[in-house]
């Protein structure tokens, strides 16, 4: 085999060169990145792209940070590699994808690897997997997480697919992955679409964490009148403690930083209409469809939408007035909110371990929920100290009915309840709107409850639409007559 | 044309005989009942049922009722209607369905019109009314709601598909439908799928009402200390003024109703799970692919599975004790809590109109709000007094914001706030869960704030993944260079 590139500062390949460990397609910045930190990390990496310049422009800067290997088309991308191949696409999720993957597998052999490090919807991953494997291939679908920046330098990453091939895989992904005590952020998450789920379910509780700082930040503001630099105080000591994560510190960074332009502070400059790109939307839309109530992630995703509808909330703001009160110093607030922001942060992540330990059991995945929290403690964007909790409450009993219910978290939430009441309590009273707060204190409430008033909606249900309930006193499936003698009949 | 039907009390149909006016196909009690109605409104009406002996029973049952004309196959039912013919599919969503549809449109002739009244995903509506349109046919998508009540006495039906097909359709459909001052309950809601669609909300609204109403329940209960017995005489109080609709109705009837086993009341009877069907969730998932907020159906549909997370509850109660506080009476509290389910139910009423707005955008539907609340006052489950008040709110202002911002609106929920907020406070303190009413006063409070903490997420979005922002001051979007000197580039 004999395959000649000739691009930029290319070396010329021969058949007495080694082949490449390993290929990326897709080499925009986070595929570039991945590239280089394979590279970085003393493997042959064989690259490409589409169009060439964006290879050659690799090759032209970072060319000497390791071994790169550039292929002007696929077909010499594949001839570069040692067998099995492994080759990672890096480009845009949905039909790019389909594409890249639809010119490859004619190119490849029985027992080849395609990783899919793109955002992938799992369903995808999933008939992508079921595809290939008909051909003999392995599709492994793998989340990465940590943006570009942890691309370079060490990412947390979820791969999917076979067990087989996480044999080959693994090695090089726990090389290039970020580290925590030495331990690598990345592990076989589970067949087919678990890599690209568990990324999902990421996002969602990203989204949750962001939107619950976001409340803290504007209760510490429009409650307590704290200024943006003030509150980044606030945060950054908050980052020595439980809520030691990285959200934590870079919204100490966000909240810290001036405006060069108005001298202001960064955030009041900023449009205040958060934007989303869709795995937070999947998540929730996918928890509905397990049955898993994910209020949390769900609240967040709609404070987005709600803070976009410009026209409707001015219309409102008109109609009724500003809804703020008077800001006065409370000395107690600021570690009010940082117990309520505790406490409603262990719901959301019990609410996102709930989904993923429910698709495990839908799509068979045994998941390891302990070594997912593990692979999120560095690397991506919600690491944190916290993590380490969770690994242990799984490590304990990896059948946990619910986070809450781990001694740690347990005894964390009973000690911040009454703060949490309390902050809630204020937001309301002032008019500030705390929907992830107030949803967490409300599924707290509603787990806790020894009775809950769905049975009035069984009722309902029963009384309009002859949908039958059941008792708490004996088995079976009842009817009312509602419209007749209102006997009860079983049904 | 000569069709011998051999079928229990049959006619003998000649040549002579007038052709039906319209085909129910599928014969369950929903299509029997829908049949009946038709036939009791003077329509000569052909029945059919794969197995025959549904239409046996129908015709010996209710033969007497009106003008029936039994079919034992498809093509029987065919050859029995005027053209261009009108056969309404009453069988179940999904598979059953296309299969109907597969078989009956070969023996169709272009212009006929192919019916759906079941609870169709409005996207499967869409594909099927593209394909019957490639063939010539009309494919109407209809929502029919009141269940086996409303399809046998008038039901609300919400029939999407063509135009054209409405000139034919909408004499029959708007005889059976439910009248509310004389007004009938159906109206043509749009093209292709807008008829399943707006049932679809209608469901998800139905949800929010209900948890609303059981939340309502729960805190006069828990919080107020009195007995569903007492209960029902206040819900029957309030349906004396602005709440006044059916669901508050029959909410009285069940919180009235003893079981006749055990002499308690039969809501404490009745296990406390919560079921659901499809539609509210489906609510959900497309309201997040809109980018509408519809938190109340969210929380409605999240607090049905959470109610169904038996062994979790179970685990949460054991690991923290009991929620439950010590009830009192307070006289104050049920006028209270009738403003708090007031404005909360204003605020799911004006989500789930957001959504259909929506929709209407997105597909080009052109639909007229007003007329959707005007079908919704009678016939099904939702029937209320105030969709007057959205109609004339409508009718004022077709370009509406929100519902929140008509003035009979904003003046009622102006006027229910302070009651409102002193309701969330007591369910906060007492640890009682109403996500329902919470997190409707949070979306209320999130859209009349001046400035949202959603600047914040934009500047961690920025800060961790470059996704840029938008200033207040000027337009363009901007990157800060955080890793960098921190100045602000053009993105």
């Amino acid at each position: 085999m004999r395959t000649r590139v000739e691009l930029g500062q290319a070396v010329q390949m021969t058949t007495s060169e080694a082949p490449a460990r390993i290929g990326v397609t897709g080499l925009a910045v986070m595929g570039s990145n991945l590239a280089r930190n394979l590279a970085r990390h003393g493997f042959r990496v064989a690259v490409h792209n589409r169009s060439t310049a964006r290879t050659k422009a690799l090759i032209a800067e970072h060319g000497h940070e390791g071994d790169f290997v550039p292929a002007e088309t696929l077909e010499e991308l594949v001839a570069s590699l040692q067998t099995p191949r492994q080759i990672i696409i890096m480009v845009k999720a949905g039909a790019p994808t389909d594409a890249v993957i639809d010119e490859l597998v004619p190119l490849l052999e029985p027992g080849d690897m395609v990783i899919d490090g793109g955002n992938a919807h799992y369903a995808d991953t999933r008939r992508r997997e079921a595809a290939l494997r008909e051909a003999g291939l392995h599709f492994v679908g793998t989340g990465i997480s940590g943006g570009e920046e942890g691309a370079l330098n060490g990412p947390s990453i979820m791969p999917g697919g076979s067990k087989e091939s996480y044999q080959h895989l693994g090695p090089v992904l726990e090389a290039i992955a970020a580290k925590v005590d030495g331990v690598p952020c990345c592990v076989h998450v589970g067949p087919d679409g678990a890599g690209h789920f568990v990324k999902m379910v990421h996002n969602g509780i990203e989204y949750a964490d962001m939107q619950l700082i976001a409340e803290a930040y504007d209760l510490l503001h429009r409650v307590g009148g704290q200024t943006p630099a003030q509150i980044a105080d606030v945060f950054r000591g908050w980052n020595t403690g439980d809520l030691e994560s990285y959200l934590v510190e870079i919204t100490a960074e966000v909240l810290g930083h001036t405006d060069p332009d108005t001298g202001a502070a960064l955030v009041d400059v900023i449009a205040d209409e958060a934007e989303q790109k869709g795995t937070g939307r999947w998540t929730v839309q996918e928890a509905l469809e397990l049955g898993v109530p994910v209020t949390g992630i769900a609240e967040a995703v709609f404070a987005r939408s709600l803070s976009g509808r410009v026209d409707q909330r001015r219309a409102v703001r008109e109609a009724f007035g500003p809804s703020d009160v008077p800001s006065r110093p409370d000395q107690s607030l600021v570690e009010d909110v940082r117990q309520a922001l505790y406490a409603s942060k262990v719901v959301a992540y019990a609410q996102g371990f709930d989904q993923m330990r429910a698709a495990s059991a839908e799509y068979g995945w045994d998941l390891d929920l302990g070594a997912m929290a593990t692979i999120w403690r560095g690397g991506c964007i919600i690491r944190a100290r916290f993590l380490d909790r969770i690994r242990e409450a799984y490590d304990k009993n990896p059948e946990l009915a619910s986070l809450l219910v781990d001694d740690y978290f347990r005894d964390a939430v009973a000690s911040a309840e009454e703060a949490w009441r309390r902050v809630v309590v204020k937001a309301v009273s002032a008019g500030v709107p705390a929907p992830g707060f107030v949803s967490a204190l409300a599924y707290y409430d509603g787990l806790r409850s020894e009775r809950l008033p769905a049975s009035l909606v069984q009722g309902l249900r029963d009384f309009f639409g002859a949908h039958t309930y059941r008792r708490t006193d004996r088995a079976g499936s009842f009817h009312t007559l509602w419209s007749g003698d209102r006997s009860q009949v079983d049904a």
